[in-house]
């Protein structure tokens, strides 16, 4: 049947949708949710059909064409387009597969993804292949499979020079940004590094947007091979790099759903790792109450599982358990982290010495795994390379070569409050997730000077009336927001 | 914040979309799939998020809304819309519930299928409800839950007098077309039977469709009830009454995701029962190789849980098995299905008397299932009823009351081709589904006319040269289609 087009200016993300008037996909026996193949001259797109009964949407006679499909038919409004109905995919008979429990192989996972990656998939499809996933959740070597398969449809980094040193944290502890640190001793050792890191989707700011602060993240393939060519070292957005794009996609899915299937996650994390040719792998499992690992039971259950999908890649990999009961370093939120950072790098007196400490003890365990130092000299060399400044040098060197963000990008917010201690003690408790709130609502990550800062840590003794934290926001009003989210004297309990 | 309107006059049938540009839900910490709340002049609506990177689609300043949102905040294009984020509905933490495998309370159950009808639930939500109910299948008292939640939650019928008499069967078996038969005979014994009836989906025909042949089915359910008062009896299409509307909403996503959990499957024949207040029903379940349910295992644990539910709906249930190993009738497709009906109501001598014979069966269950009739006594009293034309004017009388459909709608598809036997013998089997997908690429049931006529049935002997089926269609296209379809001589073995 020959329709025409009605163009609708609409940008999906997702899915290519072509919507039919009712009549017209009755005549065909099309159904809501059927795959049908559009052909415009030379140019063949495939489609999920929408119907609607409404013609003041589409008239009889008419297609409507979301702008993706609209692009890979070069078919204005107007243009005749001819449709024929095609089976589903095999992947809807996969999906199916996984619902009834069943385990699926790395060809069943790779026609899934392929599937998801040209947006051949419905929304609904997508959503029961996450969320069978989640219900039957994947065996070891189902997550191995999926990694794979998100791997090879998308974009690769390849290396002549091994090793490649990579390091990951199972987030949710605030403030923890040793990437840059790292990255820097690490390249400083004369090793490779292509650090690439995620922004933040519910916290006040991800590595990626941190960095930001400081320098240009958002690099193509080419741009970020040539970075680490030229200083060993990166520190990037992997959402720029078309790295496993199935893992954004599913994750687009899975965010709103607020499922967080721990196979999904494991597959999505080792994805971006094999993706950039990680050889050697240092992953942090920090264990805390309002951490996304909460006890010790739970992290060993990860740590088994990582090892297992890490030797099935051929990464080499240590993971280590950390401290995540309370923030690290004394800023939350991008300009704050930045500063932490920089005063780190920068051997500054009032430096955070537990962001310090966690990042020098991290280093110096992977210059241990590539035996740059011998065992139990790996903390002492990171020191080494710390205080002498050369992790200061290369530090600036990848930002130059990434390219320096405005400086303004590091100002911090103009409007503060800060918070005072009822009483004096000793601090018994923090809660982290009221701080990342706090943050968030003063503006934090879009307003990049926006957060937190932490006056004092878990332990430490405080006076009636010493500050405790500072906020600071680009308005009064977020400022305002911000003290609404603010709940003293929960926040800190002081005993 | 304050967004102008921009009409994308798209009608989604569906949940109601609002596409904002990306900095403008960055700013508001809007993400994909969140929900908003819109307020223009003293007009809300609860609407989900979309956001789209693309200036060309939606630019910044603007929010675009489907047709659905926009006539419920009564704003066209250049309205300012005040927007404002709000809580995910109670109903995503439930169906995360039973995600991880948790029973739900009816109070449950019920939040979900509100948030349903409202066209609250994103697709994605709404798939992954499905699929973890499919997974998860559901308990029979959840089914019994599920059944209430989406009843009280659409139309319901009320009469005064009792009982509603009621018959339902478990599909799969093509031209089984006994309900205006039994309709007749029960309505035409001084009974109330309001039947509900639903369309094709995949078939050549629903009972709706091959009614729709010879009267008006889409009925509301005012209409419904005054026929039902005259006549003592309907048969009418289920999805024009909005009873149970939810159940079609799950359909929806069910169909293209090629679910068929059973326990929704209960729920949502229960619920158009229930809706209706029937207060007996007769249930075939008919066993066959390519009918629904495929042996007596299965069929007798189906059983069990329909005598559950039905008892806790308070519905009377009689449940029988039938043969569903080929065909009932000799006609495919909704015309061709009438004219076997009305042979039968009008005593013709070469009615197909597989079909008289299972509806006189059934009537006469169902007759002495209400004490119209003595046990064993009730075949009898349906067959005088029948024999005697008191049948044929309940009949008339009921079709007179719904309105009658133009009479070209019973005409036979002009174009035709027969296939004849290729050797004598007795015929061992004939391939039902194949016959539907005939009858289908022959262009049923959006041609009326068009089908399937079969001319011998199982374990008749036939000769050489005989008859086996007379295909119609209303054009030589769709009849070169249907005979593409037709695989002889698999589909008639003969011995």
């Amino acid at each position: 049947m020959l329709l025409k087009v009605r163009d609708l200016n609409i940008h999906t993300g997702g899915p290519l949708i072509a919507i039919i008037y009712s009549k017209d996909a009755d005549q065909m026996d099309i159904h809501y949710g059927d795959r049908i193949l559009l052909k415009h001259n030379n140019h063949k797109a495939i489609a999920v059909a929408d119907i609607t009964h409404n013609k003041n949407t589409i008239r009889p006679g008419i297609i409507g064409l979301m702008e993706e499909l609209e692009n890979k038919l070069n078919a204005k409004t107007g243009a005749m387009v001819r449709i024929s109905i095609i089976p589903k995919p095999e992947s809807t008979r996969i999906i199916k597969k996984k619902m009834s429990g069943k385990r699926l192989s790395y060809k069943e996972f790779l026609m899934v993804i392929e599937e998801i990656v040209h947006n051949h998939l419905t929304e609904s499809e997508l959503a029961a292949f996450v969320t069978a996933c989640f219900i039957h959740d994947l065996t070891n070597n189902e997550v191995v499979s999926l990694c794979k398969a998100m791997v090879v449809t998308g974009e690769t980094l390849k290396f002549k020079r091994k090793p490649i040193m990579d390091v990951h944290c199972i987030g949710g502890v605030p403030g923890n940004r040793t990437t840059p640190i790292i990255v820097s001793i690490i390249a400083a050792a004369g090793l490779l590094i292509p650090k690439t890191s995620s922004r933040a989707i519910t916290s006040p700011s991800g590595t990626a947007d941190t960095v930001e602060t400081m320098a240009n993240v958002s690099l193509d393939i080419k741009k970020l091979k040539r970075v680490v060519m030229k200083t060993g070292g990166a520190m990037v957005w992997g959402g720029a790099l078309n790295l496993a794009p199935a893992d954004d996609k599913i994750i687009r899915v899975e965010h709103p759903l607020n499922i967080d299937a721990e196979g999904q996650m494991i597959a999505s994390v080792m994805a971006k790792k094999f993706a950039v040719g990680s050889t050697h792998l240092l992953l942090d499992i920090p264990i805390g109450g309002t951490a996304k690992v909460r006890n010790v039971r739970e992290a060993t259950k990860l740590r088994k599982r990582f090892e297992y999908v890490s030797k099935s890649l051929g990464i080499k990999t240590r993971i280590i358990f950390t401290d995540g009961s309370e923030p690290i370093g004394n800023g939350i939120g991008p300009a704050l982290e930045a500063w932490d950072i920089i005063k780190v790098i920068k051997n500054d007196k009032d430096a955070p010495r537990d962001l310090r400490e966690k990042s020098l003890v991290m280093a110096g365990i992977m210059l241990e795994m590539v035996s740059k130092a011998k065992p139990g000299r790996g903390y002492e060399l990171a020191c080494g390379i710390l205080d002498s400044g050369r992790a200061l040098k290369k530090f600036t060197q990848i930002l130059n070569a990434q390219g320096r963000s405005p400086r303004r990008m590091l100002k911090l917010g103009k409007h503060v409050r800060i918070y005072y201690a009822s009483k004096s003690g000793k601090i018994a408790f923090i809660d982290a997730r009221a701080l990342s709130q706090i943050a968030k609502a003063a503006g934090a990550p879009k307003d990049t000077g926006a957060g937190v800062y932490i006056h004092h840590h878990l332990k430490e003794s405080v006076k009636w009336g010493d500050p405790l934290i500072t906020v600071y926001a680009q308005s009064t009003e977020k400022l305002h927001h911000a003290s609404e989210v603010a709940k003293f004297p929960a926040l800190f309990r002081i005993n």
